[in-house]
């Protein structure tokens, strides 16, 4: 109810600010018998931790996780999953300048005044740090869909105005060694040198700059979301939204598709010639009719704001509204989407595991 | 779990098949001795049914909503609180070329395939009709917002690639009579007369078209929104991604603000000269920073894509996989934003409500 | 949140006053496909309705339940199964004389504190007649565990100090005969004749008697109940304890097992001679251990107080708190456990194929 | 979903297996503000630690609690709190005799056939160390409630057949006063001591046995609980029910009252004569009436089973259905209630806890 938990059968709670002894998580619903590969979970963190590369934070942390509870032997025992990441590079004293003040843009003035008090420290509760719990838990969740064979794979796919052209996506694997080539996870790998370039002038500036992530879901069975308020797309849309910087979410045609005409937006079925499912000839419904999986790729965009912190001087209030200016310290992005790619994929990975476990009640077994 | 509910605290159950005998919403956690305009609530029913004008489906039903428990002498009780809402045009015949056959870009065959049973009879529980029981309910919400000076404003801001201005809100009861002039539900009257023109043209080639609805909540005060999953703009974003036909959201700077640089984007605060709280100069953040509201305007863009039932021979498939022609038949809207304001602005309300009851419990009473 | 729905799974919501338009409930999450024998819900909700025989209360009403949504052709679609059950014998001027008189032992003075608002007729919300949309529900959950040869079958096993001996159950069907052969809804024809003059001797004083239900389910697989607060028997109590006038539960040993030593308490299992299961020699765990069903019989007992309204003078207060006098009137119970026995059996089969349909999940399937 | 969640506002989320690294909980919704006094919940932690006494297990475990989030300068922020305790005397190989053979009356054989896959360790998930983590959760629950002058008080009231008499409760600190002089923990010191003396001949024997454990809530307000289903008593059973061990639940006259006649059982009200709110003559509703609080003291009881491990051999068999023997290992409890009185406090704590957020929205503020 206070909005620390996420998902219905396979649902995680997560706990922990970013200058405090530990962030973690907790999963409640994973089903039995599930291998449990710790290192595939350590690597997805890794593609989130800070001071992966120029373009990032320079922050340090190993974002290193222990599971405390739910795996025995190396497999899911049906019981909660505790998963905890220490906290290391506590330099609160980076932080020392924003007791009083409150950054413009970021989330000071609300959490202050909705709950009278505040950790201050690099943002506590409302840090992005948070989403590390999220990756964790949803490398979990990407294992129980990979049994399944359900891949999600996202990249960047827009920094500022600079925008990738579409990827056609062979295997999953291959897309993400492609995008892996690259510090600032684009696809395309020409794109990706300009990104770079780009970012990497912002940051000189002191500046940030916003950018977009594409997410695709590759061998979904027909069937999953549940109608008529959990559609699938409806429970994408607020798992992504509810990442920090999100602005703005789109599946199939998006934004675009409210400009088309039906007769050129209606996708149309192809008959089916054999057993592998049916398709349709365009794809502007994203893999989702009437908010239900319909075996096509699932495909949606998410886009983010810039960076709220900037280094440079900037007016702003004091806790007692008075004018006072600040200026960001500290080691920060100019562009959050490279690392956000990882926690794109997580969000969507509890999304769909989530959702796969409730479709399997659809119909009375025999 | 079944998706059928929406809200925490304020929660709504909606149940009912288009050509049933009914739709309806239990509403469970309205606090008690609201007192209960029928006639507002049956008001709001009107701005969503059928057959309003030219540019809507020729469709006939009064949609009159009827209170079955929870009010007592015309307040509310703390009980839970039925509305039910008779179907009296079910022209079933309509859709009897339906029963084998999938529409495209319709959920016939996601339903078919998830439930291996489904009510054909004009999409049955995935038809656009459910709306009702949402928008009866979100009347009920409004209500009790208005109880706190919460105003919640939707209009139609763009058809296909005719766009409004953006326009200033005076009040919320003006904004609504300028919108209310004009059968296409937008504020701005020249534009709506543009947009009418085009719709009209657009359903005498029986084809659809999409379109946008802007949507402003005012007075909403700081704190609303739970971190870190039921932020409230993510809360907002499911709420909008659950209705029939949308296929973005996007809030403050939306998609435009991942083109930016935080050094343009930050909105920052003004200096507090008086108690009426903080302003910020620009409202890039939406009103909601760090999931919060912050006293600001909250403002939000849907996006829908056009009906997928046109008037023109399509090719598609039938039950068997087989290739098989369908063609509209029936009455249907040429494009769907101008009854989709109503709904947009009762599922703001269902999410205002809930989020305004939960974060009563944000600070321990003296 | 608002308490009137119970179910994770399997959903229910319920709503209506007693002497409003009409109660009724929504079922959320019914698998589709289940074939809905309307004359059996029929005939479940008759065995709970007023009037049945000299010891109920004679207030007359059909109970004619109706189905409004979610089956189609005679099954379930998956969609929301609404119910309604209009109310037909609205005496409401009986109940004018406790507009401001609470009665002693009722819900009068609570509701009026916790609402300051509440539908005086015939205890409004808080009358056990809103029991009648969870036999209806319940009922539908018993068809659902039909299908997989769970059983749930109850009877009225003590009246005041009147106690049945134990019985031994063959099949379902049989008992339940047994029991209907007489209107107390005992399984032990002797103890039944007594239950009734005992019964009849206090309905002639004015006066009300409590008693016990003890239910059975039977051919329940191994596997229901979710560690570790939505243990089995936890939820069976919750069920049990939700029934109006409903003031205790036991389950296996109950309250006699805390008298008990763990030498003669232990479940001693039986070897295994083929592949019907485990069994114990003894049955003292009620068929559930460590919260999770176990394959043995599943074994309760509930206690109702006796009926509030009496035919006698009772001191009471009124909404001043001012000394007033009230008196029974209108048409009562005196002893509510023969029409209990139903919405016993009702909650359990909730809880049952809600788990039932939770324990799916326990496993990874291959 | 998956059951190791408790509670809807104050919610808590438990994790963590008897001879894992370490056990837990999240507490998700407690409102920024309250004082943390980690004293007073390591306090209660030791209540509940093994090794207290002769008449409880000789396993050392100092239980010491660490939060770990969620609270700032002392005090809570709003964020979720997570406390862990970490896990000290393992002594697994105590355990290695019950890999293969389930112990009868335990959970190792319906935990094996619901997951397929167990940690065998001392019981896991199933072992009522879990409960430390409520212990802890409940005793910040405490803190709340206590802010409201709200007290929650349990004693041992029977261990077999010996009985504590009623005991009246002047203040909550007195009454626990005078509980904590034995340690046994019953308020009445001359049964104590007989109970004191009982148990440690059930310990010479190797046997074990059952209890009670009665439980007082003091300057409870009225409008706690939330019809129909959430009635407070409800709640409350199913806290009860779902610690390990407990059998049975009554609440107000309880069993006794399925014996009574209604003009006997009916609780009179007094004439109120001040503003002290409203008094009945008895209080055979427990303290609760339409299962909403009523201002009077809520009283309840709960029973528990003899702990199932004995030090007798015991006919039992193997997971292959083959018969086989065991013998209890290791340091185990001859009587669980003395060691329970604080967790059915804490259980008691957070019911209430939670059902106190709840009804602060019951009726619409002005």
């Amino acid at each position: 109810m206070a909005g620390n938990s996420f998902g219905q059968l396979f649902r995680i709670t997560t706990f922990g600010e970013s200058h405090g002894e530990a962030i973690g998580v907790i999963i409640d619903g994973c089903p039995a018998q599930l291998d449990v590969d710790l290192d595939y979970i350590q690597g997805e963190l890794d593609k989130r931790k800070p001071g992966q590369s120029k373009i990032t934070t320079q922050r340090k942390e190993s974002d290193t996780v222990k599971i405390l509870s739910g795996v025995f032997e190396g497999k899911t025992t049906g019981t909660p999953i505790a998963m905890l990441i220490p906290n290391e590079d506590q330099r609160s004293k980076d932080y020392t300048h924003n007791v009083d003040v409150f950054r413009p843009s970021h989330a000071d003035y609300t959490y202050q005044t909705k709950y009278g008090i505040r950790d201050h420290r690099g943002g506590g509760r409302s840090s992005a740090r948070e989403t590390a719990a999220r990756v964790a838990a949803g490398a979990l969740a990407k294992l129980l869909l990979k049994t399944q064979g359900i891949e999600i794979v996202a990249h960047v796919s827009s920094v500022g105005r600079i925008n990738s052209p579409n990827i056609t996506i062979t295997t999953a694997d291959e897309f993400i060694a492609e995008r892996e080539k690259n510090i600032v996870r684009c696809a395309d790998p020409a794109t990706a040198e300009e990104m770079i370039a780009y970012i990497d002038s912002i940051r000189k500036q002191g500046d940030t700059v916003g950018g977009k992530v594409s997410c695709h879901i590759i061998n979904c069975p027909v069937g999953l979301g549940e109608p008529v308020f959990d559609k699938l797309h409806a429970d994408l849309g607020k798992a992504m939204l509810s990442i920090n910087a999100v602005h703005g979410f789109e599946y199939g045609s998006g934004f675009a598709g409210s400009e088309m005409r039906g007769s050129e937006h209606n996708d149309i079925f192809l008959p089916k010639s054999d057993e592998s499912g049916v398709k349709t000839i365009t794809n502007f419904s994203g893999g989702i009719q009437g908010g239900i999986s319909n075996g096509m790729p699932i495909e949606f965009k998410v886009a983010f704001k810039p960076v709220a912190t900037i280094m440079h001087a900037q007016a702003t209030i004091d806790s007692k509204g008075n004018a006072a200016e600040i200026s960001g310290k500290g080691r920060h992005d100019p562009c959050v989407v490279p690392r956000a790619v990882p926690i794109v994929e997580a969000m969507a990975a509890l999304v769909l595991a989530d959702h796969w476990l409730r479709n399997r009640n659809s119909i009375l077994p025999k």
